[in-house]
């Protein structure tokens, strides 16, 4: 996309050359004309769907973010959730807000590897991008919008945990927070660093999450707001309290034990299953672990050496904290 | 929503208790866990999905355009695109960015007025919102993904106008371009006035798009960009050339002629229809008039007299301006 080329109309036509293609696809018609078109799933499965934005200077900095690592990112938040419900991918929607700055060779870079990650997530090749928006804007704003599809009645929810249901994360967490913070600790981003490398550039578990759910996992939830947070979520919506066995969380090399209770952006899958369901100790090439339970009250509780005291939520809150990244 | 709740659970919670409510809807599980499940349609039946966006300074300002009244225009710039394709709206998404002053009375005016629109547009009751995201901001940004329903193949599409058919457009044209100039010009905004009420509160039509599905005609696409840019749109797709007849638009009472030919934001519906369609002056609702036809060639000409020119696209794009509205 020469810096020339950047009329609407060129954005799009870029934007159909190099987006995946997939004619057998459930996109009976995709970008350029009001809607797409979708041919629905057969009554065997359901569709889950959920959207979720980048805004500058809120969730990125343009000056520490590169821009194929923020096109990559803003596909890893959408499919994120459709991994913790345990779907499959089937189309997407992409809107954007572009200030003049971003347009050119920055968004070439921003689709350009969001692009690459849909070939690297979705080899099946059922994941096609069906349409969007474009708009001129004074902060860069992008937008996705991604359908999967699952069996009928067998989505992971966050309301599914039970009394004496054990809680498992993947990986290792903290590392989000960890390479966020050498991000921002200035100078230039060292890519090679692991934990920036997490941070920058997140994968969404879909096997995983696939996995799981044939596995007869009950309950699920992806980490986007860090531990605290959404495991009270899953907590509340289970109507249970969740202890933590602080000594069994798993943490990312170099990351602290607060990185890892509260850091957001990991995108592991944190889920509980029957305390009788044998589960191996990876799965769709994630370790995953047994950190606690569920039990009956509220709230999340953290138990280290036969204490337990409350965990307080201190996970991303978008008007608690107005800060840069989550 | 008073000033102090505007926390992201506060907000949701408010939405939750304000959103119109449709227990027997396609929505089988909606706001509150990482993505809604969605019932899909039975096999008689197509999705279309679109997605459109509102961004502070690009298609608004904040001192001219109330915030109920941008609700509304969210919500019908979504559901005009299914009423394009003779769609019956089922579900839709909403994500905001929030800057500090959105929060709380301008969020609630914001989100009351959409509330109340659905209600009004979908009396039967079947658009339900089914999830959305939360951020902050330091511009204001709202999205929405809206999905409908179709019988199966029977979608508009620009794509299929023939040699030969009637080009039509329904109400009359160039209103909302003269409401956002005088909108514009400064002072208080007259909401009393027409036209400028036409620009703030515009209405979807999508029991018109359904009807003329149902009737029969060939293409048809949304009056979102203006006539020259969307009678462009749909002569390309087509494959062929639009020819109007500059005295058959029809005026917006004090509008412009330049203004009815180029000015967006209109939510008129264009279409066409074989010469041999018997098409009511009135339907659904809205007048609907025969302004030309199309034939073998490209682009839009205007004719008049018997003369024939080029009808540049003026109309909006949203690289070429960077003013406030669309």
């Amino acid at each position: 996309m020469a810096g020339a080329k950047t009329t609407e109309e060129s954005i799009i036509q870029w934007i159909q050359r190099h987006a995946p293609q997939r004619p057998e696809s459930s996109v009976r018609l995709g970008i350029g004309d009001d809607c797409a078109i979708i041919r629905p799933p057969s009554e065997a499965f359901e569709m889950v769907v959920t959207t979720d934005q980048v805004i500058e200077n809120k969730h990125f900095l343009r000056d520490s973010h590169p821009a194929g690592a923020l096109g990559r990112k803003l596909l890893a938040r959408g499919l994120s959730d459709l991994a913790a419900m345990g779907a499959a991918p089937a189309w997407m929607l992409l809107s954007l807000g572009l200030p003049d700055w971003a347009r050119g060779d920055w968004l070439e870079q921003f689709l350009s590897e969001m692009f690459d990650s849909i070939r690297a997530l979705d080899p099946g090749g059922e994941l096609v991008l069906a349409g969007g928006d474009l708009s001129a804007a004074e902060r860069f704003t992008g937008h996705i919008t991604a359908c999967g599809t699952v069996p009928r009645g067998r989505a992971l929810q966050r309301a599914g945990g039970r009394i004496g249901d054990r809680i498992y994360v993947s990986g290792a967490l903290g590392g989000s927070a960890l390479g966020l913070q050498r991000l921002l600790a200035g100078g230039v981003a060292d890519e090679t660093d692991p934990a920036v490398d997490r941070h920058l550039r997140p994968t969404p578990l879909l096997a995983l999450g696939s996995a799981l759910r044939e596995a007869g996992v009950s309950a699920a939830i992806d980490l986007s707001d860090g531990l605290s947070s959404d495991l009270g979520r899953l907590a509340k919506a289970s109507g249970l309290q969740a202890v933590v066995d602080a000594g069994d969380v798993p943490l990312f090399p170099g990351a602290s034990r607060q990185q890892a209770l509260h850091g957001g952006e990991e995108y592991e899958l944190l889920f509980t299953a029957p305390a009788g369901l044998a589960l191996p100790e990876r799965l769709a090439g994630s370790d995953i672990r047994p950190i606690g339970e569920l039990r009956a009250g509220e709230g999340v509780v953290l138990r280290e050496q036969g204490r337990e005291t409350p965990l307080a939520e201190a996970g991303f809150d978008h008007f608690r904290s107005a800060n840069s990244s989550s």
